[in-house]
């Protein structure tokens, strides 16, 4: 399965009155890290709306551990593997790393959704999408 | 066990190109419950840094479940509910309701964090506050 | 011209490591506040968006001053302002008190933007709306 | 004077209803700008608090003005001068490019607060500072 992994710098903004990253924010560091994920595959989102019916990969469910405090100025790699892909969602799995130290591990399931005839649905993961998160495309 | 029901208005930024509130607010609207849940036990979080020792409830984890989409202008309910206390952490659950609908099913993990001679530490959940959350202050 | 207040508290993920609410954020807040001004006025931004041609008044030019610090937990009055209206954009003030204390004023300068033929453009202010902003509806 | 140019990525969640850069995220952006022109220079803001005393650079005055929208994907190009110092405030300018578009130009002036026997107030702008942003240091 493919993974990626992408860096980023704490800002002032992140942290809160005790000095660490306010937990949601690790949130949308995830959905930031999909989203290089899906460019190192050269998968931008964007090329998934030339219609403007498909409505992105909402999230269906996310969850994170926090082992250690991040702390303004800090540069983290958060390294991002697609884990599991089912009929109609698929898995990502998050580990945030500063240095040597595993700060954070978290997940989020995705699904696909599409717009037809005005209505919204999940729609099945295509097979290009699923042998590139396989690697055999 | 004590519960709070929280009510907020789903606001332009919360959303996204979709037209859905993108995933990592509803962990701030979690935090935001959770904020009111010890307001509204006469329980500020300020009252825990009389002394600027005690550093918050960091959470150490949180996931959420998402059924059904939450859109622009919607006026959303949180209800959150203390389900466990252990003897370093409790856990909050928080259901996120518009109208009849559960959109969302949410849990934080959170422990209590104080600094004394310069170093940070875990403490114990102190019994008043156990008490309060399990009703019988 | 029409005013209205909104009130609101600051939350832990508000404030900074000073301490402080963090100054990007007043912006999300002067949104809010003229979110609210609209619902004040019986008029939900959404009922702009019933043929999802109006795509929402963005804002063209926005500013503030900070005269005192915000503090967790405080509770706080946006008094917001319609003081302006041109031909194709009107003026909103925004400010910011805690108390018997004026911590911020801000402005923003909106338009009004329509999709029509796959082209965005601005439109002028229609003459419901200027009737409404001056009370005169 | 010193100058910085900072380069970001669009996310998914920068992005509104109408498929345009949020405006109040523009602001995160300048003091996320600010905070590199600090570190290019050397000077990142944590080296102000060795002594938990200084309690960094809070924005007294900040605007904008947007020329053109900025969609998901965008990469941008942030210029950042500092273009004036007085006693206690110095004013920083940032243009957002995309390409050969610049879609906002934007300001902040900032202060430097310390604290000292538990009361906070404004310190001037030391000369080893004053130097770095003239270069001449």
């Amino acid at each position: 399965m493919v993974s990626n992994t992408h860096e980023l710098r704490i800002r002032w903004g992140d942290v809160d009155y005790a000095g660490i990253a306010f937990y949601p924010h690790f949130f949308h560091w995830f959905d930031e890290a999909t989203d290089e994920l899906f460019r190192a595959l050269g998968l931008p989102w964007e090329r998934f709306f030339p219609d403007a019916k498909l409505l992105g990969f909402p999230v269906v469910e996310a969850g994170s551990q926090f082992f250690a405090p991040i702390f303004y100025g800090d540069l983290i790699r958060i390294v991002t593997r697609v884990t599991d892909i089912r009929e109609k969602t698929f898995r990502l799995e998050h580990e945030v790393w500063r240095g040597e130290t595993c700060c954070a591990k978290g997940y989020e399931v995705r699904a696909m959704v599409e717009e037809r005839d005005g209505r919204r649905r999940a729609r099945p993961i295509p097979n290009d999408l699923r042998q590139e998160f396989e690697g055999t495309s």
